[in-house]
Formats: structure tokens, sequence, C-alpha cells
């Protein structure tokens, strides 16, 4: 790691403060193979602990894990014509195998639903199987043109939640309750980034979806990030793979779908949530150090200072804060500093031979840069309540930023598509519900619909933006990742 | 799921017991694409349970987890000769992707050692980066021509280890301690399958390796399983990939490397090393219910016989047991013992009008099928004790079984040779070293040399029981899956 160097700045190279940053805070690099990443122990040890906020939650909402296989017939997987359609520009196909041609070329999943739902109907006979409550954690691919780390990867992790209903209803429900129990709760609670909930426009669904919720964030290049989906997908898979069970009436009937899942392209869109100039600025529930402590060291009180720097390391500990002491001789202080800032690590803690002297030790935190001196014995106590602290004011940040971002006040078309076009942040205004109006937005902006909110605002919708037709709902617009 | 039908005899059919057994607990069943199994959710949630077992002595002995890609350049992986000539018949290529054929194939990860190693050159400049203690949780692809669910699959989960060390010496520790306290310690305590530790014979090493450790399990059929495996891989992949650092008398050299991996064949392991004619009998510290409560109802006394259930389910649930009350209303408590037995839950409670009039709870093992009948207000208490009971039980016969199976007399080659052939069970015996000795006994009797263990005995080795010559090491022999 080279700490050494400046980062680009954030606001006038983004793309390239965002791709160092991710090499430099070693979350990821890329591989040999075009697209697919290295994720390092520093970034995946990130994901593990939103891996386990993630599944934590599918569980706490009865969803039990299985595991469906990597290669799928492309037989299957060309069954279901809108998913096919959607897919197969970016699938990876093998078609030779143990030192043979197949016969059949096997598809790489780019996602499981086909697999699935062929399967389904071996385990749907009557409604008392119903619902299924499923979800997998898996490594898909989908071959990309213009990858970046973490938020375009040809090859990338996620869990994908597939379950089977009764009713439309129920379906539906589930889709919501994933949305907003499991998805907008960790993104907002853990990760402390606001997400505005919504549903998307026909033009932008999940191939083969009737509806498809979304959580979509705003980065700090005032482009819009798709958190995560949930999708409710009606009864097409049931139909297309034949899937059918006895109903309560004894008659044959068809069960209603929904998929959902999120993936390590959250990483990124915490990078861009909270980066700034110096790196890195993690939120403390996911911060693999929560607290890096860095002892000052002189030769003569060198013993003293590691004794003391171990001691508040082990009242951190009991105190379940995840901390580092940082004692490398072959580095400097200033050079520590500067290393662990470009980590975000949430909390630093100052020790030397003069603190110790005075009773005290100085705490620096790294969302705000302000710095305290804090007696020795409440130490530990201090350091928990400031991650707390950080935690709620890098929302609260974020959450500010996407305010002041928002357009709201309906100054026309030019002056909004023009916002749009210079990716300044997203637009809220109405909209008449037609296709063409979105495309129009689109062709003169870069920005397409990020979702119908569904926390949507009681005022009437007033005249669409673009065409002046009454609007049918509130559209959020925004360029996006 | 069918617990009607009486399952195939262990003893007499055991293939088709296994297969039996694994499908109609609901562990995993057989997936479009041929030798690919679908891990069902009974079953994911015993490899969940390991998966958690594993990693958390995994990381306590210093480890971090990273994640490499799924696909590999056909030309990284062929630098490794002897990688390449061990894996190449079992390798699935990538040869299609995004529409296009591709220029070169990517190999579908068969082990990552060769993307790894060709990639920690840039991660090792200096001692200083040294020892890398690293691990993934992955999804691998080897071509299987003779699939068998979980045992040998197309596609498996595991993990693999990939550390780098200054020296030979630090390098063999790793691949012991891995050994003895992540592997030995997992599948003894946890899984109840007693092992033997060993190293492997020169014809049995891992492609590439200077030596591999083994633990080896004895079946129920009298076959040995590979439970999991730790390589020391000298500098031979650090060789071949140029990975070089200046060491700390300011020399280049290269690191030592060990590798080690184990998969969710150890599911298939406690299948076979626990199951009976009645169906799986878990360990408690996997099983994903240790307690089934099935209620007694009549119509007349339903809701007290329930809300008792409820309440007993409670008291368990505050102790930490993972318990499950199957009020299914469509079943007959008979139906419901014969699959939980079939499921291999620990423990059962019954739990009637009649036993709650008594103030008694009937309470069931599932590994000797013993009854006892038990104060209500200790029922909770005496199913943990119960449990523990249970898992140190299922050692403990497994062991004695290993024991009973395994032939030390050295009776002459013919007898032995025979013993192996049917598949009775492990031959401990002197061996001369030699492979053309190694390679009689498999062609008289399909037997292999399972490990040379390291625990091994004090006692003179005697003379190899092949060709008489003065031995250099107790061999245990066994046919394998």
């Amino acid at each position: 790691m080279c700490a050494a160097t400046a980062l680009p700045s954030q606001s006038a190279e983004f793309p390239a403060w965002y791709g160092e940053v991710v090499r430099r805070a070693e979350l990821a690099e890329s591989s040999p193979v075009r697209g697919a990443m290295v994720i390092k122990p520093y970034g995946y040890a990130i994901w593990e602990m939103l891996q386990r906020e993630l599944d934590d939650r599918i569980k706490a909402t009865g969803h039990e894990n299985l595991y469906f296989p990597l290669l799928q017939p492309a037989s299957v997987l060309a069954r279901e014509g809108a998913l096919v359609d959607g897919f197969a520009p970016e699938v990876a196909l093998v078609t030779e195998a143990g030192g043979r041609k197949l016969e059949e070329p096997l598809a790489v999943r780019p996602t499981s639903e086909a697999l699935i739902w062929s399967t389904y109907g071996r385990w749907i006979q009557s409604y008392r199987d119903l619902p299924l409550l499923y979800n997998q954690w898996a490594n898909v691919v989908r071959w990309e043109l213009r990858p970046r780390l973490f938020l375009r990867t040809t090859e990338f992790l996620w869990q994908e939640g597939h379950t089977a209903h009764e009713t439309a209803a129920e379906a539906v429900a589930e889709a919501l309750t994933i949305l907003h129990d499991v998805y907008a709760d960790t993104v907002e609670s853990v990760l402390a980034m606001p997400v505005l909930r919504g549903r998307k426009s026909r033009g932008e669904r999940f191939p083969g979806a009737e509806d498809t919720y979304t959580l979509e964030a705003l980065m700090r290049d005032g482009k819009a990030l798709q958190a995560a989906t949930s999708h409710y997908l009606g009864q097409g898979f049931a139909r297309t793979y034949d899937v059918r069970y006895t109903g309560r009436d004894g008659t044959d009937a068809y069960p209603y779908a929904t998929s959902w899942g999120a993936s390590t392209r959250l990483v990124g869109g915490v990078v861009m949530t909270h980066g700034d100039d110096r790196g890195l600025r993690l939120p403390p529930r996911i911060a693999p150090h929560q607290v890096v402590i860095v002892p000052i060291l002189r030769e003569a009180d060198r013993a003293g200072v590691l004794q003391a720097a171990a001691a508040l390391a082990d009242a951190l500990r009991a105190a379940a804060v995840r901390v580092r002491v940082d004692d490398r001789p072959e580095h400097r202080p200033g050079f520590k500093f500067n290393e662990w800032e470009l980590k975000g690590v949430p909390v630093r803690v100052e020790l030397g031979a003069r603190d110790l002297a005075a009773g005290v030790v100085t705490v620096v935190r790294r969302d705000t840069g302000e710095k305290s001196e804090i007696p020795v014995a409440r130490a530990a106590a201090a350091a928990g309540e400031l991650l707390d602290d950080v935690q709620a004011s890098l929302f609260e940040a974020a959450r500010d930023e996407r305010e002041r971002r928002t357009v709201r006040d309906r100054s026309g078309y030019v002056e909004l598509t023009e916002y749009l076009s210079r990716a300044a942040g997203l637009v809220e205004a109405p909209w008449c519900g037609r296709s063409e109006c979105e495309a129009r937005v689109k062709s003169d902006s870069s920005a397409t619909i990020r979702c119908l909110p569904i926390d949507e605002r009681p005022a009437p919708p007033g005249a669409c933006i673009c065409c002046g037709r009454p609007a049918v709902t509130t559209a959020v617009w925004a360029q996006a990742y």
C-alpha cells in the first residue's frame, strides 16, 4: 500500500478517486480475467459482516438457505423468454468439460430463476407445500463490457431469494417485506446509506417481473446506485416451467413467485456514499477495525506505552469493539495516521508517554477529523459512544447531501434535464407514466427513472415534466451506475 | 418425502441405502446437470453449521478470508505442470461469453493455487509481508465420471486456504496446525467422526505437493473417506509463478507454500459414519433441529397439550437448544416419529394429555432408541444433558466400530488383501515405502494407502506386508471413496 501520494480529488476526478481508494485501501484489485476482481481481506471482511447482517434478517423473516448448481443447461435457461432476452448477451458458456466437447452447452448462472423454477415443480405438490421461502448465497457471472471494481464485475457475490406463494397478495407482501425489513433496514442501519424505496417503471423492471421494487441511493458524484431489488414475478415462471399444485379447493393452480438480490456492489456503494478526499470513511457497524490504537513510541518509554495500548485494547475488546493496535516498528505515526484514514477506520486513539503521564489519550474521529483528549480511565466507554455517534452522523450527512442535491421545484423541462445531464443529483417530479416521456428524458440527459417512490407524497402529482399531460405518479430521475 | 416405505438395508445394500437416506431426509437431490446436486435446506443447514465451526477455527488460528475469481485463464493454470496434469481431465472450460467466442478459454476453478500464486507475486515484496494466511469459501467444478451426492459431485462447496511463509519449517507447522486444530478438532468434536491423522504416500499426494497431510475416517460399509487434506507445497508454486521477495539478509528468496481444503463431502461422511437402517443419526452439534417435540393430540385436550409443547420449546430455546414443535395436523404421531428418525433428530420428546396429567414427558434418543419418562419440570435440563451424551456416544460408537474393523495382526499377505478386497475395514501394517508394493496391494485388493499415521506407534515397523523387506513406516490401507 502506498499512502504517501495524495489521492485524486473526489470532486474533480470521481472515477479515478474511486478506483484509487478501492485499490489503496486494499478492498479489491483486478484479476487476470478482465472484469473479474480479487476481493482482498480488508474488502472481504466488510462483505462478510454485511453478509451476516443480511443473512440474520433473511432468516428472521422465515427464510431458509439452500444451494442450486452454478451450471445450468442452456435449454433450461432458454425456456423463459423474457429472462433469456434479458441475460443472453451477458451469459458465459461452458462448452467443454472432462476433456470432451459437451453435447449441450452449460450456462454459468447469471441468476437462478430458470433452474430453480424447473426444480420447484417437484417440490410443490399441494398448497401445504407453500410458501417456499428459500435463499442462496452464490457467485454469478455476467459478461460486462465496462467493468468497475465492485460496481460492475464479470463475477460477483450475492444472495438470491426465490419464493413461491398461494396468492398474488402474499407474494407482493413478501417482496415488500424483503425490501423494507431485510434490505432497507440493513442498508440504512448498517451501511448508513439512506435509500429511496420505490418500484421500477416498466422499462426498468427485471426481465420476467411484473413489478420490481428497488432501493436507490445517491452517491457523492451525483449519480444513483441501485442498492438492492426485490421482484414480484406473478405466475410467469410457474407457467413456463409448468409448476402446478393442488389448491385448497382441489383444483390445479400455479403459485406466485418472488425473487430478490443484494450483492458485493453494496461495498462499492459504501465507498461512494461516505468516502472523502482522504479515502474511505467506514460506518462502524461494518468496519473491520472500529478503533485503531497508534502508540507513539520513543526508545525510553516504549514498554510502558505498549503496555498501556494493550490494556486499552483489552478494555475495548471486552466491550465488543473491534480494535487493532498498530505497533509496526517500521512506520512512523504520521504514516499510520494516513493509512488508517485511507482505510476509513472510524476512530483513532493516539497514545504516547506524555499523554500517559497526563492520564489522557487523544481520540480522533475519522468522519469529522475532530480531536479530543479523554481521560484514560474513560477511553473505552468514550470510544463506544463515539462509534455510535459516527454511525449516526454518517447516515445524517449522507441524507442531508441527498436532500441538498434533490430537485423538486418543477422549474421546467430544460432546467431539469440540464441538471440531470451533468449528474448533479436527483430530480423528483411528476410523470405521465408513458414510456415516450421516459425515453425522451433519457435521450436528453442520460438519466433514467430510478424509481417511483412507494412512500409517495400525498400531494397531487400535477403535470408530467416532459409532456405536460396529467401525471399519474411521482418519479425520481438520475444518472445511474 | 416418503417415510412410509422402509429404507434399503444398510448392511446389504449400502450404496442404495446411502442414496435413499440423502434423498428422503431431504439433504440433497440431483440437478439437470449430471453430477451437480441441489443442496436442500435441511442439508444446507448442516453445511452452514459446519462452515461456521470451520471458519471460527480458521480465524482463531490467525487467518483472514478473501475471494479470488471463479474463472481462470487456461494459460495461468497451464503454467503449473503437476497441477495441470492432475486436473486437466476434470476441468470445465468457458469458451464463449457475452455472445462471442473468447480468444482464450477460461477454466472454471478446479482449485485456486495457480490463480492465487500468479497474484501473490504482487503482494509479497518483503519478508515483512509474510506470512500470508488467507482462506476462501468457494465453489469448485471438477468433472466427475461417477458422481455421488456429496461424495463426488461435479460442483462442490469448500474452503481452500493458501498461505505463504519465510521458512519450510513454518509452512510445515502451518499445514499441521490446520490438520490438527482446524480439521481434526472440527471433524471429531463437531461431526463426531473419529479420524486417523497421517500423511499421504508419494503416489496419493496432491499434484504439486511435497507432503499431503490427511484425515481418514472409516465409513459403515468398511470403506475409508478422506475427510480433509492439508498440503505442504514447498517452493514449487513460488518458482513457477516467480514469486520472490527481499529476505531479512537483503537477498531474493522464494516463499514456502501450503494449501488446505475441506468440503461438502463431509456431509456425506456424517451420513455414512452415523446412519443406520432407520436413516440419519445427526450429531447434536450440527443437527438443524436438536430436539423435536411431537404433541400427541386428541380433540378434547388439544389446546392444553399444544400450550405445554410451546412452553417446553421456549424453555429449550432459552437453554440455546435448537427445537422444533411438529404440530402438523395432517400427520399422525407415528408418521412423525418415522420422519424425524429418518432425518436424524437426536432427541424426540412425546407429550400427550396422559403424560401431562402425570407430570411427565417421554424422551427418546435417536442413537440408541432408548425411551425414558422425565418430569416435565426437568425436561429442558434433561434434554440438554442427553444432547451432550448423544454427541459423545456417537463418537465412541464410531471409534469402537473403527477399532473392531481395523486389522493389525499381520496375518499374512493373502489374508490381508482378501480382507481389503471385500472392503471389510482398515489394515494397519508395515510397509517398505516402495511404490511397487503399494501398486501390488492395489491391484490385488483395490485398496490404497490411506495414510502413514503421524501419531505413529513407537513399535518397530517390522517387515513389509507385501515384499517382506524391512519396513520404514506403518501404513493404513483400505478401499476408499
